[in-house]
C-alpha cells in the first residue's frame, strides 16, 4: 500500500534562516495571482539549497493556495468561494454604524473577503530540493487576493542548507571550497 | 509586479528547535481567543531570535485561525461556519446507536465541531525576526474552540537561531560574549 | 488563563534536513486514509529525534487533514464536502468544449475535486519530540482523496536533530560515540 521511496540528507554543518519580503499589486477585487516562479526565484536568489520556505501573507483578506492555475478551474474557485462568503451578504463587521474597533479612514465594506480568507491558509510550507520548490506536475502556488486592488506582502522564511559552493574553473586549486 | 525588498541571514552557528506546550482554558462552545501574545511571549522566553514558529493544536474540534481579531468579525465568522456545518444537523459520528469507536464516557454530540476544525488547520507557522512574530498589522493568531468549555493544549515548535548574547554593563570586557 | 508547562530544548549540534517521498495508492473516488503510522516509521526511519515534519501532497484534488479517524465521522466529511463542493454540479473546469490549458490525454471532470482540495491543506507541519508524531489523543494524519482511485505522492521534508547516537553494549569503550 505504501512505498517509501527515497531519502536525501542535507549537509548539516550550514544551517541558515532567511527572511525575504515580496512586494506584490494586485489589480482586481478578487484574483488569483500564480506566485510560483517568484518564490523559486527568491530562494535561488537566497542560496537556498536543501529545506523548506514557508509562504505567508501579512494580510487578513488573502489567502495562500496551492492548485492548479487553469483560468476556468480559477472561475470555479471564484463561484465557490461566492457561494461559501457570498459578496451581497449582511456581514456585522461591515456596520460601521455599530463596529467600534479597527476602522480606518479608507474603511470598506469587506466582510466577505475576511471569511473567504478564513476557509484559506495564511501559509503553506513547500519543500526545497537541490534550489527547487518540490511540488508536483500541476502544483501552483497561488496568492489569492479577496478585497483588491490593493498593494500587498508576502513574506517568505526559508530554513535549511545553503548551497555547496561552486567550484570556479581556470581560479586553480585554491579557489575551490571545502 | 513584484519586487524582493529585503533579505536578512542569520547567525548560521547556533541552530536550535524548542519545544512549548500552553495550556488554555475555553469558556464557551464557540469561541475566538486572541493567543497572539501568548506566542510571542513564549517565543520570547525561549530566547527565539530568527526563524519560525509552528503554532500547533492537540484537538480535533478546535483550530488556528490567522486573521483579524474584531468583535463584529468574530460574530461573521461564527455565521459562517455555522451555515457550512450547522449545529443542529444529523451527524453520523454523533449516532451514539450505531457509533462502535473512539466512544469514551463524557462522549457528547460534537459532529459540527469536526467538521468545522476541518475547515481550519491543526497547524499554521509564523516567521520569528527579532524576537518578534511577523505578522501584519490586522493579523492576530486566534485559537478557535467549536466544542467547549474545554481544557486545550496548543504545542509551539521554533526553529532557528537564539537571541545574541548580550553584552551586560558594568561587568568588564570579559563579559562581552563573542 | 493560560500556562506554559514546559520547555525541551534540544542539541544544536547536528541539524539536518531530510526529505522523503512516500507512494500511495487510492481505491476509490473518495478516500480517507490514515498515513500517521507510516509518516512516523518514515521520521524514524530517518532518525529525526527533535524538530519537524512537514507532510505535503503533491497533488491538487487532494489534502491534508489533521482530526480524528472515525469510520461515522469520515462519513460526515463527505457530506460536508459533497455539500460545500457538489459533484453534480457545472464547473468551468470540466467543461472541455471551452477549456484549452492543461489538458491530458486522460483528462475527466474533477472539478468538484479542485475545489473540495482547496478548503484542506496542502501541507501540515507535525512537531516531532523523541522520534514521535506529537499529536494529541484523537489526532490523526489523514491523506484525503478526492479523485480516485490514484497513486499519489506524499513528500516528508524534516528538519531538526537527529536521535543521540546509542551506546552500543558490549563493544568496549571505544565505540561509545561522542
Amino acid at each position: 500500500m505504501a512505498a517509501v521511496s527515497e531519502t536525501y540528507v542535507s549537509d548539516a554543518a550550514a544551517f541558515a534562516v532567511l527572511h525575504k519580503t515580496l512586494t506584490i499589486h494586485t489589480a482586481h477585487q478578487t484574483q488569483f495571482m500564480d506566485v510560483t516562479r517568484l518564490i523559486e526565484g527568491a530562494v535561488q536568489q537566497a542560496g537556498l539549497h536543501s529545506g523548506t520556505v514557508t509562504v505567508q501573507t501579512r494580510h487578513t483578506t488573502t489567502g495562500i493556495l496551492i492548485n492548479e492555475y487553469e483560468p476556468l478551474l480559477l472561475a470555479d474557485f471564484r463561484a465557490l468561494f461566492e457561494r461559501l462568503a457570498p459578496t451581497r451578504f449582511e456581514y456585522a463587521h461591515d456596520d460601521f454604524l455599530r463596529r467600534t474597533e479597527n476602522l480606518t479612514a479608507d474603511e470598506r465594506p469587506n466582510g466577505h473577503a475576511h471569511c473567504r480568507a478564513a476557509l484559506l491558509r495564511s501559509s503553506e510550507t513547500v519543500s526545497v530540493r537541490q534550489g527547487l520548490l518540490d511540488l508536483g506536475q500541476w502544483q501552483r502556488v497561488i496568492f489569492v487576493e479577496f478585497d483588491g486592488a490593493q498593494r500587498r506582502q508576502l513574506t517568505l522564511t526559508m530554513i535549511g542548507t545553503p548551497m555547496p559552493t561552486r567550484v570556479l574553473a581556470g581560479r586553480g586549486s585554491e579557489a575551490i571550497s571545502r
